[in-house]
């Protein structure tokens, strides 16, 4: 991917990532780390629980996503996200193949550092069945192309 | 810890987690998988990054922060998060002795579920000098506790 700048990007610009194939083992070496509830760990045990059955930690599937960010945005600064809005309205599944649409919602330029500016950037992780199991709205920060490059 | 259901909770009510010390290993490890950008994955090159040394992946402070919140907070039901707002204020560098700060901002019994309610929590996670490298702000679903239990 050639590096986008500020310069180049636009609102309502989207980008599309591949996809994510996960599994329960997947889950449970994530929530054994980060997250060890039961409904996270035990497939027998998660049926009783709120999600009915083994489901992945938010924030396992909000890391997924930021992987799948990363390998489909070309950036030049890297993906630098200084705030996040996550909803997660379905469970994320063993099984589930995953992928994230995202879009920019808007671009500020920097007041005070010419060569930044920030944008908005709305991403929707999908199952394959086309449900939305989160929604992020993070402000990334963005260069600007450095002055005196050849556009 | 004894479990604490909705009927126990009360706004203002502190919880305090133990600590967690991070070293560039588990940074690196962690951005391998999720987020592979070279200021999480390259103390040399991250000194020309936007953070001017190794910092770790935002998501992987909010995966510690979610691991040291689940051992310091009794809710029956778990720690289920419906939504959250992150901000990283911050980067998290290695040689860092975390620690999450967490208070109940809000609780709100379920129109239609007897049996459950929702709380706000604001975690704020510190570093060993006392600054904030993450604001979370959760809404997390608890259980209300079973009719006829003895209180």
């Amino acid at each position: 991917m050639a590096p986008l700048y500020m310069d180049d990007l636009f609102v309502g610009q989207r980008f599309k990532s591949g996809t994510h194939s996960l599994d329960a083992a997947q889950i449970m070496v994530f929530a054994r780390q980060f997250d060890p509830q039961y409904f996270h760990l035990d497939d027998v045990q998660a049926k009783t629980s709120l999600f009915g059955g083994l489901a992945a930690s938010g924030w396992h599937t909000a890391a997924l996503t930021m992987r799948m960010i990363v390998d489909s945005t070309p950036f030049p600064a890297g993906v630098i996200g200084t705030n996040a809005n996550v909803k997660w309205p379905m469970p994320t599944r063993p099984g589930d193949v995953l992928h994230v649409e995202s879009e920019i919602m808007s671009i500020t330029p920097s007041q005070s550092r010419p060569d930044r500016g920030r944008l908005v950037m709305k991403s929707l992780t999908l199952n394959d069945r086309g449900d939305v199991v989160q929604e992020l709205e993070a402000t990334i920060l963005v260069s600007r192309k450095p002055q005196g490059e050849v556009a």
